[in-house]
């Protein structure tokens, strides 16, 4: 059916620069990105964008090829991101807490044009000869700002993206490691848009609103809110990474009213502006923290009265959100309005309501593929359903109880147990200090549940108790069949080995079809 | 770049039957709908739906084919919208104020499959033989609910939509007649989920939410809500048309949160209800009529604390939003977090700020085409954005000032005037009461403004002074060069015929590209 006169739906295809060129042409005056000690208005960083685009573009990079950001947060990390969606190009800031190892496996994984790069100690120009390395915190001749100026501007209008726009990714964002290396998931440029406008609505961001970048931007919660900023014609302030005095004065010097601030920098925050030297009454921000709350607005937003809901980077951020409707019963709150989302079992059928299973879901938010996965991606969202590998309930009022990652399945007869369950229960037992859920081969039930339990120091407690706590909490074949006592919990790399719990107390023969899925 | 192992992007394609499924599954016995005795729960609703799908393509309803709604606001009508959007077939309700000769074009126009009616006086089935008549308001054999019963329940799961969905119509409202019969604007599922996810944000649409259909179903802005209230797993209730007294029953028996009421509307019921014999506590809605708002519920949302803005069926509803940030300079508001506006002259040139031009807009939720108007749809989609044929301008605080239909343009020289911004000019001098603006054909500048002015009687006023009036308020090129005073405007239909003043006043040479575009 071609109805629209040849126009291939261009009029509908909105893109990050249509955010960018319309505040420039509307709001050309108004402050666009504070960085230190530079300050940018619409019009001026539309004009870098043009700039850095050309840039990119004389380094080589066309549609669909990687740019990479190799540093701390700053608002040239923002003009990379606005650039390569001018370009069709994808751009993906790396994490820089990462160690040599893994961020050159992710360069050369990612197989960039260009990396913009900042000295971190742990990966220099010499990883990845075939791409460009620009500097960007430099005044060389060959940094990024002389670069920029050796461009002459270019206009800033939008332009209607290509064909198939609808399917184009423009953000890479790497997750947890899967098979020991981590995994670039592909954002779409309309998905984007869309997390944007729904968080921008529920933050009431408007031209009115500056937001302190002050969490990672190689994450999708800080990323969300930049953007939905940027929608909302607002100014993004950034500094490098949270530091609870520079948060203290950046916010009293630009009166933010949104930040991304976690509990423990809360606490630093309370600590050092004791005697209110700092003035952050501009924050409309709630971190559970009452001395922290005092100090901040006394307005809220629907976001900030009601923070968080559950998301994760492969889903393009959040799928339900806490500040939807009345005070949810569950932890998480209700389904996006543009999200569908489900609790199923293995064979994505709907588990009973109150019952757990993993949670899947549709939504125009969730990510086109894993970079160079494809077996992983045709996993993570076969029969046409996003496959989050969390574990979850929908509850009577219709919200969403996140229960933890969904690990390992055991299989016990027909019935899928998941560890992170029982696990879950157990831990609500005032004897159980740590405990951990492994399945062990059962020649009549495929496997059988096995506890592995730390007690509380000087708790006195017996297997058959900690049994009987499971039976009256949980479906009767999810209570463990054997309680085992340990000492400590073998871990790796801050997390329960659950291959070495196998090794140790028996664990194997689990189902086939779904391994291991650290979250 | 195939890069998602071959899902081709199932997971991110969200449509309306995401929203019921989900609700039927996480809300059954939550109230869906309420029209007259009729109630259903959204178990029940999408039961309904799954029958009527099945029904409507047991009468050869298939991809792409119409249904046709000839009928006052029923459940009904919703129940055939989602099972349009269930086979991907396009669903129109038609306007029960039209006469028989353009209720018979319109149909005629949409070569319909099925048309689900009720006597109005103005159509019956022998209207169109080709098409199966489903009559729905009566306990026939061969009616609707009849049909229903005799359908087996199927399943109610969601399917992920075919490819293309990106670009399927699901929705037809015929707007404003073009060459003197209607044209149906086709509107995406894509664009209305996310219209109705922004409106829902607004109106804080929850569960908890009640909306009265009171408003014409054939409208965008009834429906916006409409679709927010599903997407929200609120509880949408109907009543055939807007009636006072009914509206205060219902609003009293059901609590409903919101409803369409216009001023007239509210000046009623402020009449009907001065007793206070009606509870209309329950509505966070604001009329600007205090005796009316004074019934209501003292708490608002955001939408109903500053509710409006610009938009257009075309468009799929609003492209600016009043309630978006502090109270706006322009009289409509600013974008919405999903619309790119521009200002713009006839080649699609930004006009300076402040200046009038013709608003323009990028958007997922602007229409696909027009059913069966290819020339009229590149017309209005020109150079990748959609023409709404309307004035406005933009002002310092970015937001829009919606000016006044486009009608014609008169060309003077290489400048463009707008009658209708000369109008708006003249119409705020005490001496006018009514006026309109022509062009004339001139040797040398192609034509010249003329004005055509009825005087308020008694109101002793020159042309002179009236020119005057526009050289203080407006560009010098935009003053009439002449002005001339009637007795009265001539009309047709209710509108000022342009035709006729033209005839009489001498006007004519306008510029060929753009013709009459009545709003």
């Amino acid at each position: 059916m071609v109805l629209d006169g040849g126009n291939r739906g261009r009029a509908r295809r909105l893109a990050l620069g249509d955010a960018l060129a319309q505040h420039a042409r509307a709001l050309p005056d108004h402050t666009a990105v504070v960085c230190g000690a530079h300050r940018a208005t619409y019009r001026e960083l539309a004009g870098r964008v043009d700039r850095v685009a050309a840039v990119l573009h004389a380094a080589g990079v066309e549609r669909g090829e990687r740019v990479l950001w190799l540093g701390y947060n700053c608002h040239r990390l923002f003009e990379c991101l606005l650039a390569c969606a001018r370009l069709g190009a994808i751009f993906s800031p790396l994490n820089w807490r990462w160690g040599t190892e893994e961020l050159s496996s992710a360069i050369a994984d990612a197989a960039p044009r260009v990396v913009v790069w900042q000295p971190l100690g742990v990966a220099s120009p010499g990883e990845q000869r075939d791409a460009v390395w620009i500097r960007h915190d430099t005044e060389d001749a060959d940094g990024y700002e002389a670069r920029l100026a050796a461009v002459a501007s270019s206009d800033s209008g939008a332009r209607a993206p290509e064909d198939g726009f609808e399917h184009r990714p423009v953000l890479m964002f790497h997750t947890a490691a899967f098979g020991g290396r981590p995994s670039g998931a592909l954002l779409p440029e309309a998905g984007l848009l869309q997390q944007a406008a729904i968080m921008g609505l529920l933050e009431e961001a408007s031209p009115a609103s500056t937001y302190l970048n002050c969490g990672p931007l190689f994450h999708i919660a800080t990323m969300t809110m930049t953007l939905a900023t940027l929608v909302a014609g607002g100014c993004n302030v950034f500094v490098p990474k949270v530091d609870a005095a520079e948060v203290c004065a950046v916010v009293a010097a630009e009166r933010c009213t949104g930040a991304y601030v976690l509990r423990p920098t809360a606490e630093e925050i309370v600590a050092l502006n004791r005697d209110g030297r700092f003035d952050l009454s501009s924050l409309r921000v709630r971190t559970g923290l009452a001395a922290f709350d005092a100090m901040t607005s006394a307005e809220t937003t629907r976001w900030s009265a009601r923070p968080g809901g559950y998301g994760q980077t492969e889903a393009g951020g959040l799928l339900t959100y806490r500040a939807l409707g009345p005070p949810p019963i569950g932890s998480h709150g209700w389904p996006s309005p543009l999200a569908h989302v489900r609790v199923v079992d293995p064979d994505l059928r709907d588990v009973a309501p109150g019952e757990t299973g993993e949670i899947v879901a549709r939504s125009p938010t969730v990510m086109l593929a894993y970079w160079n996965r494809p077996e992983l991606t045709a996993e993570r969202q076969a029969g046409g359903w996003h496959h989050t590998r969390d574990l979850g309930r929908i509850e009577a009022d219709g919200s969403l109880t996140f229960v933890g990652p969904m690990s390992r399945i055991v299989k016990s007869a027909s019935e899928n147990v998941y560890p992170a369950e029982v696990e879950a229960c157990l831990a609500t037992h005032p004897a159980v200090a740590e405990v951990a859920v492994i399945g062990v081969p059962d020649p009549v039930w495929t496997q059988r549940v096995k506890a592995v339990v730390v007690r509380e120091p000087g708790a006195d407690v017996t297997p058959d108790e900690l049994v009987e706590h499971c039976r009256a909490h949980l479906a009767s074949y999810k209570k463990p069949r054997e309680v085992v006592f340990a000492d400590a919990l073998p871990r790796r790399d801050g997390r329960v080995d659950y291959d070495r719990l196998d090794a140790d107390h028996g664990g194997g023969n689990y189902p086939g079809s779904v391994t291991d899925y650290p979250s």
